[in-house]
């Protein structure tokens, strides 16, 4: 068991500028605008339970699956997040709209505990006879989290007694007895939601079914093919071919390989490095550090982005990262800002905190637009101009995962031990933690992505001895660090954080100079995609070209000489201030290729300056193309 | 009308070396191997009518089609490839063969004409209901060219009886009659065939239903509508959603851009091109000049694949050629063969004879492996070494496709007037055409596509004055040429052709020395694909890496610096002797990215010498990976 843990989000005031406005956005335009989405798209009808059930709005497709079947999670998880929304501000509107959708889950949900609107609404003998392919256990997941977040805020309990009592009836369900179905989640996700429970509760019931889920997976014979067989169905008509989709090929501590579908995979992962903390179980932990290697070393793109097809959206062979046909699901994404910190709290290494930098500074915030009413449900790295923000998605998951991700960040900063300090994010945050010597009180403040330069005011009640580990991030370079103005080693750093141990007092401040230079950043030379193409790094930020930007035609036609200076720029005009890069490039010129789509002179060059903006900004402003790997020139 | 014929390929002896390997091996290998997987995929099987009949073996896809209603094409389509194969080299057991499939079509042809084994086997009551998804007319168009071919080369009459007598009852069925369906076909090649039985037969008939066909497409209400509500489906449910799929979008004459279905799309041209020399119709003219000048100029791979979109077979937007996903159907090129065919011949312009030869020799060739047994469907410019040939295809229209391409392939190489002559291609052939001034015996010898040198020895009957045009092909530059030894002008040469007037007299010889550099091309900049690539190009062969001339993992790790020296060698040790070109260039290295996929400092490049070999040879020796189009260093 880690001797850090976070610090709530709920404990944490962010008051940074960066990440007020996300946070401000969230609060005054997604939580609501989705509520109202969710019932525009008669996601919310769906909970009452007419008889008979109103035809579908999203008809089955080709494998027999309607989004549908997910509705009850896209509810819980808009609850999880609305609620994460009223730790930071009480709304009583709100709050009305959430118990009006409990009252819904309370009327519906059977007297034995069983919970599911779509089951109950149009197949209520089907219940339980396809873990498979429909999401039972996967919409209880959502729903819990949902619930014990809006009980954590408001002390009301209706939901969590629901959501409990639809717990208890899972267990009688599913486990090792003989009269017990032997099965597990074809998306997996109740998993981390039975931990919390479990950490709310205390109840141990809660933590051995979400270990059952884990150690279940993947044995033979297989679960899916027992339930088809006993539902009628031919396991072999399974549309993927083979379990590698939801990860149930092998059993977990078997895998090694990232595979399938990824907000499943990396969903999955989260839980077993939950159940690895919490159970000290070094195989599973292992199993984790394997396939953590595995998708950060061969299968991420340089978003963060995880899963390139569309086809599984999920993963395919090593190296391959298309980049125009990235799907790179904004989940996915969050998922792995959620895997990430339970990895960084076996050990504090900062190669974890690192990829949760990466992913949320880019993947996941490009998954929101400036209005926050729009979203991407596939990230690509480039594009013709024809990718555009949904204001809504037939299968809507990302947008509340990105709406949770942001109204809960502030838990991604701090944690703490009972010693030791830990920051891992910068952008201006306020806490109090209370270590074995007392209270201290924290405050970060910087102009973090923009400015690496952060101050940290440690202020204890009285004086006192213990760590405070500054995390050095893993694209800095010579960074600087001084306690109250006496400069300390920052190379003493070790495995990315830099513990500063000492008897702090009232007044004592941190110092970090962590400078930002524009630099380039090469693929490596096995993702084929990216040979001879050059990416743009500022900080944490990945840079892209937007046509917005670039006038004049695709920004496909430029390409960026090796030795060109990167300028970064503050821009005060665009998006409320940003940093800008841009660098004397050359573009493409095709006024003297008339009537040849191939010839044996090279197209003409002409310099021309190129201005790149931060990735997670693109399509805000105008259509157009996009590209974050220049070719060189 | 054009003054130029073609020579018919019957009349073309191949003799070079290049040309007779692959006649060769489609004689004693592809006709026959492609009968045995006709009969062993249960396609013959097919043609007997049992009842009920045998359960599907591709069943109906998610649009509810199966491969096997275009089954009777594909007989007819080996048909005809094995007819132009007799016409080589009489064959008794091939055409007890076919004869035996003639037998079979003639049982099931019904009393009124009907014949489609698909619809009399299966649904016989939905004849004539759906020609926007199903294929009658389609089949009957391939069942006719074979039914020619085999009357043409045997003299028997029995299948092309079969064939008129199911031509007659379409013309009872479509035509402008107030009892006629007002249709055409959903995938257009029936105008094809019967264009070729007009000229067979000198029956109008058969030429006012193709033109019947070709000018009813596109009005509205469009009959695959009417169609759709008189069968009692909704138009609305197509699933493509308009039918600029089958170019049926809008009237022929007024279409100026390349969409949709590529091979639908390209049979089309073809016959508008039929249509416009037969009939003086400028109208179709000019609207194939304007397609042909949109395909060639903004979606036309360096290999004269078309259609990059596996979802619609077909074209997407204008520059949009990606290589690794490359659809770029054999089918689709061997369309592109026979429609520029028809363009050379209105005014014998080399722009069209460059696009003939650029597919003839990359994208089709391609489509038959080394052994002409094995297939490519789709043809992408890079790979990871997953892309393989096939022994078969689910749909295998390419296979026919390319056999009966080659079979026939002596057909492009010359052309005649009254009192000219003009050479096409090269490659090694004799023939002997009349003109007005009496017979005139050609041979062409040469290593064509290997070397430039070639040798024309014209031997009139008795000396005449005529023209001699060669083609100075639109890739080579600085070519010489001289009669009897004497060099004459070759920049005289005008659209592609070089006229060489005269007193013609046995004895006589045109010497062409067209030099092959290889060289470097580069796409349009607005091919996004193949900004700061390099193609290299020798004659008419547009080359690639292969894993296999280039051991040391995937040749996507190449860069070509734009000054490295191409060097072209013949390899006798190579496929029975080709030219490769190789270069220094240089590698980047993977060695030192030890648990990094993204890093600051450039991938360490190494000089490496690359081997490229003509692209059409690629994946006749080992899985592996591939590239075209090379990052430039």
């Amino acid at each position: 068991m880690s001797a850090f843990t976070p610090v709530g989000f709920a404990d944490v005031r962010l008051e940074g500028k960066f990440w007020r406005e996300r946070l401000d956005t969230v609060l005054a335009h997604t939580i609501p605008s989705q509520h109202v989405q969710l019932e525009k798209h008669g996601i919310l009808e769906s909970l009452t339970l007419p008889n008979p059930p109103p035809p579908l709005r999203y008809p089955r497709n080709n494998h027999g699956f309607t989004v549908q079947v997910f509705w009850d999670s896209d509810v819980g998880k808009w609850i999880e997040a609305a609620s994460y929304a009223l730790a930071h501000r009480r709304d009583a509107e709100i709050e009305k709209k959430i118990d009006a959708i409990v009252d819904l889950w309370g009327k519906a949900q059977l007297p034995d505990g069983y919970l599911n609107c779509w089951y109950l609404g149009h197949e209520p003998e089907k219940r339980w006879t396809n873990l498979r392919d429909n999401h039972e256990l996967y919409n209880l997941g959502h729903m819990l989290e949902g619930a014990i977040a809006y009980y954590q805020v408001t002390g009301r309990r209706k939901f969590l007694d629901i959501m409990e009592k639809a717990i208890a009836h899972v267990r009688t369900i599913f486990g090792p007895g003989p009269n017990q179905k032997h099965g597990y989640p074809g998306h997996q996700e109740i998993e981390l939601a039975l931990y919390k429970l479990y950490k709310l509760t205390g109840d141990r019931r809660h933590l051995d079914l979400a270990a059952y889920f884990i150690n279940e997976r993947g044995k033979q014979p297989y679960y899916f093919d027992e339930e088809a067989v006993a539902r009628g169905a031919d396991p072999a008509d399974y549309w993927f071919k083979n379990y590698e989709y939801s990860q149930a090929h092998l059993p977990v501590r078997e895998q090694t390989k990232v595979v399938g579908h990824a907000v499943r995979a990396i969903y999955m992962y989260t839980a077993m490095a939950d159940l690895a903390h919490e159970l000290d179980d070094a195989g599973l932990r292992t199993a984790c550090e394997t396939l953590w290697k595995d998708v950060t070393e061969t299968k991420m793109y340089i978003t963060a982005g995880l899963g390139p097809a569309a086809a599984n959206e999920g993963f395919t062979r090593d190296f391959d990262l298309p980049n125009d046909t990235a799907y790179a699901e904004t989940c996915a994404s969050v998922a792995l800002i959620f895997w990430a910190q339970r990895m960084l709290h076996f050990d504090l290494d900062g190669q974890y905190a690192d990829v949760l930098e990466q992913a949320l500074f880019n993947n996941v915030l490009c998954g929101l637009s400036r209005d926050g009413e729009h979203y991407f449900y596939s990230n690509p790295l480039e594009n013709d101009g024809s990718h555009s923000r949904w204001a809504w998605h037939t299968c809507p998951c990302c947008t509340m995962n990105v709406s949770r991700l942001i109204a809960s960040v502030g838990g991604y900063f701090v944690s703490h031990s009972d010693d030791a300090i830990a920051f891992h994010l910068y952008g201006g945050i306020a806490t109090t933690v209370t270590l074995k010597s007392g209270k201290v009180a924290l405050r970060e403040t910087s102009n973090y992505p923009w400015s690496g330069e952060i101050r940290i005011e440690v202020e204890p009640e009285a004086p006192a001895a213990f760590t405070v580990k500054v995390r050095i991030p893993g694209w800095s370079k010579g960074g600087k660090v001084s306690v109250n103005g006496q400069a300390i080693d920052a190379g003493a750093a070790v495995n990315g954080y830099l513990d500063i141990t000492r008897t702090w007092a009232k007044g004592d401040r941190i110092d970090l100079d962590l400078p930002m230079p524009a630099e380039r950043l090469y693929a490596h030379p096995s993702v084929s995609m990216d040979v001879g193409r050059v990416a743009l790094r500022r900080g944490p930020l990945v840079y892209c070209l937007e046509e917005a930007d670039n006038s004049g035609g695709a920004v496909q036609r430029f390409r960026l000489p090796r030795t060109a200076e990167l300028k970064a720029s503050t821009r005060s005009d665009l998006f409320d201030g940003i940093v800008t890069i841009s660098a004397d490039a050359v573009a493409l010129e095709a006024d003297d290729w008339r009537q040849a789509l191939y010839r044996t002179n090279p197209p003409r060059q002409e310099t021309a300056k190129l201005t790149a903006l931060p990735y997670y900004l693109w399509n805000n402003r105008q259509q157009g193309s996009m590209l974050v790997w220049v070719p060189e020139a």
